[in-house]
């Protein structure tokens, strides 16, 4: 997964190379057709976006929450394979994938509009479930769903059913997050065990001889957010939720915009057994896999323990940690200790594991 | 095309009968499948919306734009093939789109974000023209670009790409629009000719044997609105793009939410010889065919003169004209004066005779 042990001092000549590579520098696109790795949420995905749609719109980064004076706005595509899954379906995914979305921006989430792109020849009823579990997402969330448009097209020119979200919410005037506003010494804190949502999507699609009971995370973290913003505002510098990619893609570009190093412990990160049990047989990190209802949230190192605090008293929060913290050292760079003293350099997705995860 | 002579006493039963289904009543959905006729734009997209998607969301309609304070948010999607045309191509189209949707909610379009469904296998460079067309159209209309994102699907599982487009702008405070502030006597007008982008879509496919020397329309309409608000702000009563389904099915739904009449003068509505050709040997009106670069206005009488002045007066609004004007009856119809003196009843889009449009 493109990790390497940083303890082993035979390898500090590609340890070197790797910091060259990660400091700082934008991915150049040099691929002469689009692959499915490009979707996947890492390293391929951010040359596509970096390397190609950045640049054509005269940005740096594309992002994902956009500010006109207090009112913040996002949208999303969703392409999940299947579109049902233990603990959830596109529907919901396309509510809450989009909330968060707003929520790590430190918005209140307002409203939605939603495009759907049907395939000719769906079911009715297919259609119908997946209305429903958006109005019971959005009013389960507290926001509403206030406009929509429909495309279809021919039968084997989609699958079944993509849909669009636009989202629009309130900018906490309390929060300023930016990958700029943190510090050496801040508390990185995550909201509960990651990796349930894209080992559910995995084993949903019966590809691979492996049972176990878990289900999808999603749902939205809003309640959780505002938790922090309520005792920690101020000490808040950066928020993110984990999707495609995983923890360690995410942090892997606050490594790289912040300029700083990020230290993790990895026994202090929760993880179920049945993912880590899947991740092992599969060759997955757990760090690597998406989530669609967690959050990572950087805060100053006097506001992190109010957080954790407030966090672990919202219900369905309790298993928030803290689980790493911002370092001066290596500038850059995502490194992980284990509970035996060694450390790795955790670097973000590469290639396609898990293609349509969201 | 839903059409009937309203002057023949012969047919007096059967135009009862339309007028009974027309009037305030809104669709059902009772397909058991999605079919491309849901994807049309006319009769049965509105029955998919308002008999499905607006009833699970709690609401009567699906509006174009929604409102938060004076900021409008608006979202579509565009999966309009071929992916280029005479006249444009789907990025243009994914921009000017969004920013008319915003234009005809009397909203000034300020930025967008985009969301690409790409299939996995497309060539770079057919993806780097549609980033710069979108990069060019939205320098042209002067709105910023502020973010996105993209999902890669197996090849098979779209048609090379699906982009959706979020705007969101500023809403003018001098226009207050909504159908019910539509009166007796108020004049409708057009920017321009109709048909332009439908007809040309359709002879891009090469599915016809038919050639026109005819471009797309594809253009914002922001410039034109901005004019007739500068003049007629107080006597504006309603806006509409008519893209899928044509003048005829945006009429068509005014005339149902106002309740009131709505007669066109068939002479006065411009129409290139190109499409009125085309339309002839295909059977199909061009109050029915898209349009992405025109609007329709509904002016207070004291208004409209001078509305229609300011909008000819902007270069490539030179065409435009009152085409017709708001009436008591028929309640909740569209009629279309013939310069012979006949009426017919102008139905919305029924069928699908254009799929995949914008």
């Amino acid at each position: 997964m493109g990790d390497s042990l940083v303890t082993a001092p035979s390898r500090e000549e590609r340890i070197l190379g790797i910091i060259e590579t990660a400091r700082g520098k934008r991915a150049k696109f040099r691929d002469e057709r689009i692959t499915m790795a490009h979707g996947a949420g890492g390293k391929a995905t951010g040359s596509l976006i970096e390397g190609l749609l950045a640049p054509a719109f005269g940005m740096s980064e594309l992002a994902d929450a956009a500010l006109v004076d207090d009112v913040a706005l996002t949208t999303d595509s969703f392409v999940v394979k299947p579109l049902r899954f233990p603990g959830g379906s596109i529907g919901e995914l396309a509510v809450n994938g989009t909330v968060n979305d707003l929520a790590v921006s430190a918005a209140q989430p307002l409203a939605l509009l939603l495009t759907f792109v049907i395939e000719e020849g769906i079911a009715t009823e297919i259609l119908e479930a997946e209305l429903r579990a958006i109005a019971e997402a959005a009013r389960r969330t507290g926001v509403e769903i206030v406009g929509g448009d429909t495309k279809v097209v021919e039968h084997g020119k989609a699958d079944g059913l993509y849909v669009t979200t636009a989202g629009i919410g309130r900018a906490d005037p309390r929060a300023r997050l930016s990958p700029r506003s943190v510090r050496p010494g801040d508390q990185v804190l995550l909201s509960g065990p990651i990796g349930d949502h894209g080992i559910t999507i995995l084993l949903a699609r019966g590809e691979i001889d492996l049972e176990a009971d878990l289900r999808s995370d999603t749902r939205s973290v809003y309640p959780f957010v505002e938790a922090v913003l309520d005792v920690a505002a101020s000490g808040l510098r950066w928020m993110r939720d984990p999707t495609r990619g995983g923890v360690a893609t995410a942090l892997n570009e606050l490594a790289r915009d912040s300029g700083l190093g990020i230290v993790l412990h990895e026994e202090a990160i929760p993880v179920r057994e049945a993912v880590r049990g899947a991740c092992e047989l599969l060759g997955l990190d757990p760090l690597h896999i998406a989530n669609e209802g967690q959050f990572l949230a950087v805060v100053a190192p006097e506001g992190a323990d109010a957080a954790l605090q407030a966090l672990r008293s919202v219900p369905g929060c309790e298993e928030a940690a803290e689980i790493g913290e911002v370092r001066t050292e290596p500038p850059a760079m995502v490194l992980v200790e284990t509970s035996f003293g060694g450390r790795r350099v955790m670097d973000q997705l590469v290639g396609d594991p898990l293609p349509r995860i969201c």
